[in-house]
């Protein structure tokens, strides 16, 4: 149970710092780059592409027309749509190459990674950093081991990166419910009727 | 190997059969109310959702507007919209529901089934009815299993009822394209880019 | 930009004070319930079933038996199963229907949720309470209102319930861990190959 | 309706003409794959992935140990695995990267596809030969064209194929069903409780 506690709040404490990260610009190019587009096609690699799914779910709230890549009914991505991609690593084989092709269309591509000079970084045209597990991570989860005189860490694999993308892109749709001066009830309303 | 080529030719008799017993009316109908929806949702439980999904699939090839109940993009359903359900016994619990649901609403609900007389064939507007297992495939399967001394099937579960949709529905689709006036071509460009 | 980091900071608020509200008995007993349990199955409508199933792989990383409801190769339930259900309100009518079959079976039910007293709590063996949006986010959520002078919401519809969630189960992988002995790289070796 | 009904046989008829081109040699190497593997993986891209996963949902009955690639409780692949891929033209560039990760693991590596000689098939250790549209086919369709003086096909895009496999793996759960001594019963046992 302390345990569970302690952490929930590493997780809590480590998006606050993300939050605390974010830059302005990164956030002003992918907020136009959403805007801007025909259709946004999101997409990620396990966990991540959960988060991503989460997010296209509230942009459809939005009215914004939005597809899962490799869901069932989407669609050819044209040149006139945003690839919007999530990788911690940005070296995910299935996210380089969705990135290559949708560049090759000539879709803009954007990335959300704590990586920007990935592989997929590179290819992107606009990149948000968002932080993951770091080395200060790494001596908080040490003293613990050493405490607990086991081998284990507060939030294994992914999981700092892909909460804190998913807390960031709900964050994000409140910022784009200001700008598009869309109410929660306008969203309630486009809700899925049967789940 | 004659166990499996007995067991394909068995599933393409009986695709032959469900071809020639498909009411004119029926089809008709359930054109129509593809043609005026504004957009169409498709549903199945198990396997006859993937039946459902192969469709919607190639709905949207055609350009229509077409979500499958369930999808992360899956938006509100209004009175102006299709709910097409695949489901051979028409009494899935989740069918059911997915069906009062959307007559609540005031959708259009179409139903392809072999029992038109069941809880959802109740509830649809328009029944498409496809021939699943019959007594005559049983007499069938009876006789070889008298030859192998054995008990088995050619067709296990919901086979039958499942490829019949399966067929029917990607042969609606040409007489779509033929009464939509859309290419194979048109198509091609509207199939994903990335899968 | 402010608009954002507000969001963020008011969702790790949040969760927060969910990590100091939840009941040490509710855990204790969604550990056992999960460790006794042959097999896990997950399930949740919408994005509480995209938290459900980012926990179910987590789980499949332990090493434990689970299956995400719905899934293309999820079996049958029996009554040595634990059924773990992720619903807010506990009200959706997949929840509910799910929740029935589950006693019906036999099988434990777990359920995650902001109100233990709903349809899907009745029915639960096992109930864990995590807050979603309450009054005390009402008030703030108005202040903000009153100085931007419009109405808007720093966390939409099911947004602090779900991410809360989220966290919470990922932190219980952490206790799970422990109690199990397993550590980040036996993790490591079960994830996905090719995802 | 006339054309629905031409499709509809212009299906059979294919399938017939598959049944009847199957090669002994191959059908039996893809048995014993799959009966001496440890687990069977699954995957194909767009509609073949779905053809894939009604066969996985079929072999999960059977009792075979089966997971469709890319699914959420997905575990990694071993060389004691098998990766059954389907794909007509053998050249989707998931399909390939799918392969070579499962040749890299050691995995056994089955395809089911139209061109044994393409890029999968060379990487394949077992190979399923099922023809897709041929020029045969054209020819008839050219004929319906000048009667209709339309552009049009009766079996768009991967149609024939597509279902052409479905019918092949379904005909194999028999033949496995046979080899197993599984009869439809205990098949039904295994069936989703909840879909």
């Amino acid at each position: 149970m302390d345990l569970l506690k302690d952490a929930m709040l590493t997780i809590t404490e480590h998006v606050e710092e993300v939050a605390n990260s974010l830059k302005k610009r990164e956030i002003n190019s992918l907020v136009k780059s959403i805007l801007k587009a025909e259709r946004v096609f999101v997409y990620g690699a396990g966990r991540s592409g959960l988060v991503a799914r989460a997010f296209a779910m509230r942009l459809m709230h939005l009215g914004i027309s939005v597809h899962a890549i490799g869901g069932i009914v989407t669609p050819s991505i044209t040149k006139k749509d945003l690839v919007l991609l999530v990788s911690g690593s940005g070296e995910s084989t299935s996210v380089v190459n969705t990135a290559k092709i949708a560049k090759n269309v000539g879709a803009d591509v954007s990335l959300i990674t704590s990586y920007p000079g990935s592989s997929v970084g590179k290819i992107a045209d606009y990149t948000v950093t968002v932080k993951g597990r770091t080395k200060h991570k790494g001596e908080r989860d040490f003293m613990l081991r050493q405490m607990k005189g086991e081998h284990y860490t507060l939030a294994p694999l992914g999981t700092l990166f892909e909460i804190s993308v998913l807390v960031f892109l709900d964050s994000l749709i409140v910022e784009l419910m200001d700008r598009l001066n869309i109410t929660e009830d306008d969203m309630r309303v486009r809700h899925a009727t049967i789940e």
